[in-house]
Formats: structure tokens, sequence, C-alpha cells
């Protein structure tokens, strides 16, 4: 994690800061590597601390590298204190985003004569371009999303509920040895669909429905994120063609997706070609985003966003329409971005199914 | 929801404010009704507003009762100063658990003259007696916990790994109607099993093994949260002893409750207890929580909790005693206050079960 820890130091030196506090729990497995839910990292030019409590004790010890532990009965910031490393006329930098207000008021109370510097994505830009060792993660999570969808298919017919499909595709992932969901699944069927944050409910699939199943498996901390969307017997004409609207809008994504574009250029590709078939307004949301230890990350890929994709970030490609009371299609995959184009991570087939 | 924004303007008045914004999401569900992961509330002497992205619009209107919807593209917090309720002077309260840095900082440029009111578990403390229809979901949600367990014993075998219970767990949970895990699964055997906050790993359960299995179902929101403590073959004595020990000390502590206690006055009776089996050092956690929509709720029984302990609440009793390379035991029901003691949501043998 060395290295990591080693690229912070360059924004926080650009800032003039005399340290910088880690407390998204994400950071703290990106950069030193812990999986417990309670901990806080301190990090200046030459120092590194990580703060847990008395839980996590043995968890941190296996699992913490490049930082000094400091096991604490309660009081996480209060333990930094005594470090002594931050005197009057330091300039702490936090993560603005994932600090709360009342960890910033007790900072506050504890180092009265420093210089607090709000900072946004500091470690979110860091952690764009992956590691082999990441990538190596990720293209598994990708692939086990695969094996999942491959086991999933049998159980989706007519008369399952949404709950029991979500139930199967959390069974299999962890059986298939996903660390745990991405995110919940998201199962939703006939109108149902065209919700793009439809939660799985006790609803039963219908002749007719179309059905969009959104989830992820993670491999040593790194998501997966796959959405595909079947029929439950002879889908509405309207449907059946949106579908194949948005299975080339995704191809066409995936075919274009390099190093050096703006999110904005990425999101371009699809959004031209679903207006070019009269569904600009029905396709809602911004086409991807960044995948990594956390399942929304940078670089943004929608209509406003200027993030670059360099090479070796992972990104999702998410084209979706949705039509209220009828249903929607969303269909999505992960890719890879190399030095001369893409590497798709989800092996998955984007044909439309249909199931009796 | 009416009666639980109007408990929530007493401490309004009391601190003299002028609106109290809302950001948890329990805390959203909690008044509003809402389920989704983004929003914010916003509550005046005599107005509610509920605002979130268009990506929730259907299921807000489904949800929320007795406030006014508001939907954006974006920017919740900018939405809620164009209601031009706040004008200067206006005393704003908010969760300084429950925002973070940056909205804050975004209230604050919103907001130019008007004075913000930090405050700690105000709905917490509202939230803690409990209604009819919260306490028919608590009791639904221990007992889904007592059947999965039932389903589980016979999964519980030697060379099973801690991460195939965890898939069962979640499995059988979400079959038998659960909304989704409390919390992750904790299936930790063996050396594990001394690790108050082990996750399920592939490690195999083994001959001699304790595994502790600590998991919660979830039913409407709200979470029932159980441990059992199983030997793996003929256990080591000092691990039956202790088991016969923290058995005792749960089954002490739930004769004991009952409302107008004090947190340390509950915690009290378990560790006194497990003091005169020699093992006041090994109970190294509080007792237990309040348990609601929020898994690790007020009021809090722990040693140094002056927390008042009303009817209606519920409340968990979990003692546990660790051994450091050697293993460790919890057992943990889930209680509700009732005006003259208490009842046991979670119906469950908390014998020792010996599986081969």
């Amino acid at each position: 994690m060395q290295d990591r820890i080693d690229r912070v130091r360059a924004p926080m030196r650009q800032a003039d800061m005399t340290a910088f506090l880690v407390s998204s729990p994400h950071h703290l497995r990106y950069l030193f590597g812990f999986t417990g839910s309670n901990g806080m990292g301190l990090i200046t030019s030459d120092l590194c601390f990580f703060v847990t409590d008395w839980r996590y004790r043995d968890q941190a010890q296996a699992e913490v590298r490049d930082a000094e532990i400091v096991i604490v009965y309660r009081d996480l910031l209060a333990a930094l204190k005594e470090k002594n490393i931050l005197p009057a006329g330091s300039r702490l930098g936090f993560e603005a985003q994932h600090l709360s207000f009342r960890h910033f008021s007790q900072l506050q109370k504890l180092f009265d004569k420093i210089k607090f510097i709000s900072t946004e994505h500091l470690i979110e830009k860091i952690a764009i371009p992956k590691s082999p060792g990441e990538i190596a993660s990720l293209r598994k999570a990708g692939a086990m999303a695969g094996a999942v969808w491959d086991q999933i298919l049998p159980c989706i017919r007519r008369d399952a509920t949404e709950s029991d499909l979500a139930a199967e595709i959390i069974y299999r992932s962890r059986k298939l040895g996903s660390e745990g969901e991405a995110f919940d699944p998201i199962v939703a069927s006939g109108p149902r669909a065209a919700l793009p944050h439809g939660r799985s409910t006790n609803r039963r699939l219908q002749a007719g429905d179309f059905v969009v199943i959104d989830y992820g498996c993670t491999v040593a901390g790194y998501a997966s994120d796959v959405t595909r969307t079947i029929a439950v017997g002879e889908p509405p004409v309207k449907l059946r063609e949106a579908h194949a609207a948005v299975k080339e809008a995704c191809r066409l994504a995936c075919a274009a997706a390099r190093p050096g574009m703006e999110g904005l250029q990425l999101d371009e590709v699809a959004r031209k070609y679903l207006e070019s078939r009269g569904l600009k307004d029905q396709f809602s949301h911004s086409l991807g985003h960044g995948l990594g230890l956390d399942v929304h990350s940078l670089p943004r890929i929608g209509p406003e966003s200027k993030d670059i994709i360099p090479a070796n970030a992972v990104v999702t490609i998410e084209p979706g329409v949705y039509f209220p009371d009828l249903g929607g299609v969303r269909i999505e995959d992960d890719l890879l971005v190399t030095e001369t184009g893409n590497e798709v991570l989800t092996p998955m087939s984007r044909e439309l199914f249909v199931v009796e």
C-alpha cells in the first residue's frame, strides 16, 4: 500500500497540508488494507497512523500495513491528537463527503489552532487507474457475475417472485465466492421495470413482463455491476424494440471506449444512438460510472462529465430506457479501459432472452 | 407518521428552532415512510417538506405521507432553499452524526444569515418507545430469526465453511420474507470466535470448534439481532463452562429487564454474574443496545449508560466472553420491554447444541 500512500502525498504537497485524515471505509481499505467498519487514518509527509477500536485489534494487526496501528477503547480522533503531530499552524486535510459534521466538530475542539482543508475526491481520483492486482480482482468479480447469471437464468419463470430471484442471486454469488453483494440486487418486473432503482418485492412475474435484473459480486472488496433485462413470454413490441436499441447503444459505447475520452464523450455515443431511435427522453440517467472498491466511483460517465477516462480505469456502461406504467430495459457491462481500447469484464450475452 | 413529526416539534420548540433538517435514511423512513437511499426532510412548526431526486419520484409519491414532496434533478438542499421558509435570523437544527461536512458546508453557503443548531440523537430518542405497529414488525423479525435458526441448524457440520453458513442464513432469511439482512451475518469459528466482529471466511468447521453465529432479519425495515454459539464435536471444558456462564448471564439479564432501569443497571446484572464466574475481563463489550429501524440504536445498555429504558423499548441482551487463540461464546436475544417487565422476541433455545 506504500505506493498508494505516496500518491496521496502529491496533492497534499500541492495544498500545503501538514497531514490528511482518511475517514471513508473504502479508502481505509484502499490505503491501509483494513476491512473493518470503524477506523481513521492520518498521513503526514513521512508518517502514517491507523486508529481503530479494540474490537478490531487482532484484525487491524493482521490486515494493516505501512502504518503505525493505534488501538483505542472509544475515541479515535482523541487518540490521533495524542500523537502530537499537528502543532499550532498546521494544515489538516479531510474528506468533506466522508466526514460527519459531528467528527468535524470534534476535530475543531481537539485541534484549536490549526487550519482545516476541505477536500473532494482526493483519494477517489488517485484510485481511478487500477493496479494489476486490482484488475485481477475486478476481472474475477466480473466473471463471477457471469457465472451467477448462468445459474440464475433457469430460475426466471412465470410466478417466481422478484424477491425469490434476489435471494437466488445472493445465494449463488456467495456460494461462488463473492465476499458480499456490491449492492442489494434490483429485480424489477412488469411496470416496476420502469423504476431505475426498483427494489425487489413479492410481485410475481407474469406473461408480457420485462424484468430488469441488476446485481454485483465482490472479490477482495472489488465490485462488479451488471444488468440484463429478460422477457417473460412474448413482450409488447415497444419493449422488444427498446431492448434492441439499448443493446445496440451498449455495443456502440463498449466499442468506442478508449483512454483519454471525457465522460461526456462516451455518454454521447449511446445517447446519440438512442436519440436516433426516438428514445432520448426515455434514457433518463447517466451512461455509467467508475467501479472499484466503491461500486459508484470516478470517473463519472454522464452528459455533464468532463472526467477523463484513463488507461486502467474500470467503468460500467449501462444505457437504459423507461416507459412509465409499461416497463423498462437496461443492459450493463463492466469495461477495463486499456492502453489501446478496452476489455469487457462481464462475459454475458446481451441477446434478449425470453422465458416461459 | 403525523404523530411522529409532531413529537419532533417538542425538542424543536425547546431549542427555539425555526426548522429541523432530517438527513439519516433511517429517520427519513421513520418520519416520512421513504425507503429510498437519497432524500432530505425539513420540518417547521407547521410545514413539512420531503425532497428526493427524480429516480425516486414514483416511489416517493407512493410512500411519503404528511409532507409536501419535492423532486429535483440533483441538488436536494438548493430545492429546500427555494421554499423560502428560512429567512435571515432563522435557527436550523440538523443531525450532526448524519450530515456530512460537505452537506453542512453547502447549507452554510445557501443560507448565509441563519444560525445552525447541531443536535445529537434528537430523532433517536423520540424513536425509542415503539408503537403497536412497530412492535408487530419487530416481533415478526424476531420470530423470523428463530425460523431461520431452525433451518440453519442442520447445515452446521464439520467441513462446512463459515461463508457457506452465511450464505444459507441469508438465503433462508430472504425466502422466509426478510426484506434484507440487518447486517452481514457473522459466522466465526474456532480461534476466530474470539473476534467479537469476525466476518465469515472460507475457514472450515473442525472438531473442537465453537462457532459464534450472529445475524438478523428485517420486516418493514425493523431489525432482529440474534446470536447463538454451537459446538462442533466435544468442546474444550473451558468453552463449555463459558457457554454455561454466558447462558446464565443472558437468562439473568432477561429476567431482570423492566421499564425505568438505566442501561448500566441492566448491564450490571450480567456483568456481576460473569465476574462471579471469573470472566469479568473476558466480557469485553456492552451488554446490548436498542433495536429498531437501525440495528444499533438507543437506549445504550453498557457499563457507562445512563439511558433510561422505557416501556415499549426493544433492546438486545448479548453477553459474550472471548479467549484469544481459543474461541468465544456469545448469546443474544431481543426483548420488548413492557409496562411490567419484558417479552422475549426471539424464541430460540439457549442450550449448547453440539453437532458432529
